[in-house]
């Protein structure tokens, strides 16, 4: 017998009998006591501009190192132990007033778990040792067992648990594009050379990896809402370096079709959904279209510009460059309070609100000092609520 | 006594007298047989859409390697040997139908003279031995003399010879804000740290680097014309990287600096500029009012969308994605025909001609085969000769 996470994708998906902890913790969670975030996404009032940071726990802060060299100081034995990834998310919780908290994983876990091998060098990014080339590779190519990812639905319920209602917990994935590249790629790319290849060469076998991704995605995002994730997260890392065209056929269809297949609701709660396609801020329209309640933005585009090119159909996430944080404190909130600025007061003249939740335009940088996000986050809060109150 | 190229830079940047071979060879040109691309730059009718390639004379072509190693097997040695830069110039000419060739050189030759030691290590990219960290070192850059720049002027007038008016040859340089990265990273970076922590947290050392690159860029470029460059080029390669906010200031107004002090009559013939900043899509109606004459585009931007953002102001150049010249020539002719037809017929309802030149959205890469870049330049003259000729 199989417990279906979603009817939607059929039993193939299902995690095994007994397995499923999450589903039995359901009306257990403990209240939200700060819900800015989850509100912002929405598009709802919020007494400031919530902030949180992606890669929010990571390198620059000495009590990640100090886990990390106890899990043997390996990305993946931090991120598949449940205790070491809970204990990592919440680390700069306790240091800065953040307003949301990310789990602790990488974007690569599903195509780990079809199979292909990831692994993190020393000092290198990602690694798949059986990376998807041939027409032979995408054929075999399947939607992994989802029981191959319980150590990151494991975690969910621990960190949504230790969170105890302090800030909503937000679950991710790589997008199925973003995964594709590193599948075919094999590790990071500086011209995407073998994935573009693929791509214009044999788009039928592009399609079809991405299809799987596309359902694999689907599966693994609604499976992190059952286990506990308050609001969900697709990095499109690297739709940026597709051509105009290119994108909207191996991009952005597969991120649509993905967040049309989201579980949008639990426990009577609103999930909000945010999609984030790095350089992608001259498909800003089509992104607010996609069906997601947000669009991150990285610190190329002018807030401003973006708030009037999506209306009121999407809040915004963003937009500070992360290079921001290496200078002093009183540049850091200089430069905060200008993005702040740009956006503008959320309120609108019509009474209705238009959503911002501040963050970087990419992941913090391991160089950070933290200093600088305590003067950042000290920054957004007092000045949006400083801009709120402006008649 | 100082020979000034170009009196409003003052006598710093005079050649020494006896030394101005080129401006000796005004009125010796052989008259240009094809201006299809000087024509295009300058908003006028063309039989066909002229297309070259940025980094057309490289590494993927096995007689540029050949060329190479005869040059003891270095990048420098190649481009400050004028026979040498001569020759790789003109070969992709030899091969493809090409409607302009550019100058064999590099975009870091500026800094390179003011003393910052360049390099280009096997495989990597290049480096500078003594780069720009502290204030001491701002303080002490300044304009090089010209003459350390001979052999690429020298290089620039050789080239004019040997091409005996087959095609227009475009001179360039490296942007301000560009040539500013390299100099303070000291090399190519993922993350711009050292130059963006100058510029958020010493923007007044930051401006004093950008206002000696300007000076220095405006000379040279002036001395590549005087030496027989017919049109000029501006690549910021790495504007893209910065925020909204501060491209403006750190990139932008520098670049438009530049262009303002450029010569754009030469013996009776209008030398267009070009600017170029790799992933500055969302500025194009900025970059179109900088002054110049034609801006390139990358990949990710719409060429339809982008004609009628900068109306008939600049004409417009690029945008094929590199990475399709790795699919078969069938699909190399298939994206050429849409890159040409997003752009429409260059003449409009008006009667006047909108200007396109074709490239690609950044350099070649070297794994391109050669059999495709033949494809593509056949591709493009066929079908934009189809798309003139349609009611």
């Amino acid at each position: 017998m199989q417990f279906p996470l979603d009817s939607r994708q059929g039993p193939a998906f299902g995690l095994r009998p007994g397995t499923t902890a999450a589903n039995a913790q359901q009306t257990m969670w403990p209240e939200l006591q700060n819900d800015t975030f989850l509100r912002a996404c929405l598009r709802q009032s919020t007494p400031h501009t919530p902030v949180w940071l992606m890669r929010q726990a990571g390198r620059y802060l000495p009590e990640y190192k100090a886990t990390r060299v106890k899990a043997g100081n390996s990305f993946m034995s931090l991120a598949t132990n449940v205790q070491y990834a809970t204990e990592v998310t919440l680390q700069p919780l306790d240091r800065f007033s953040l307003d949301a908290a990310i789990l602790f994983s990488d974007i690569l876990t599903v195509p780990d778990a079809m199979g292909l091998g990831l692994s993190f060098g020393a000092g290198e990014g990602p690694r798949f040792a059986r990376p998807v080339r041939t027409e032979a590779d995408v054929v075999a190519l399947q939607v992994p067992d989802l029981n191959k990812l319980r150590y990151v639905f494991d975690a969910v319920t621990s960190i949504r648990k230790a969170l105890n209602g302090r800030v909503p917990l937000i679950g991710f994935s790589g997008s199925p594009w973003t995964l594709a590249c590193y599948m075919v790629e094999g590790s990071g790319s500086d011209d995407y050379r073998l994935v573009k290849s693929m791509l214009y060469g044999r788009p039928d076998l592009m399609q079809r990896v991405l299809d799987i991704n596309t359902q694999a995605v689907t599966a693994y995002l609604n499976a992190q809402v059952d286990a506990g994730a308050q609001a969900l997260m697709l990095f499109d890392s690297w739709g940026g370096v597709l051509a105009d065209g290119a994108f909207q056929r191996f991009s952005l269809d597969h991120t649509r079709r993905v967040v049309q297949g989201l579980k949008r609701d639990k426990d009577g709660q609103r999930i909000p959904v945010i999609v984030f396609t790095k350089g992608g801020g001259l498909w800003l329209q089509q992104l607010a279209d996609c069906g997601a309640d947000v669009v991150g933005l990285d610190w190329t585009v002018n807030l401003a510009d973006a708030r009037r090119r999506v209306g009121h159909r999407v809040a915004l996430q963003g937009n500070l460059d992360p290079a921001v944080l290496f200078a002093p404190p009183e540049a850091v909130a200089r430069e905060a309070v200008a993005v702040l600025d740009s956006f503008g007061r959320p309120q609108r003249a019509d009474g209705g609100w238009d959503g911002h939740i501040f963050n970087l335009g990419h992941g913090i940088n391991q160089h950070t000092p933290p200093e600088n996000v305590a003067a950042l986050v000290e920054a957004v809060h007092t000045h949006s609520r400083r801009l709120r109150a402006l008649a």
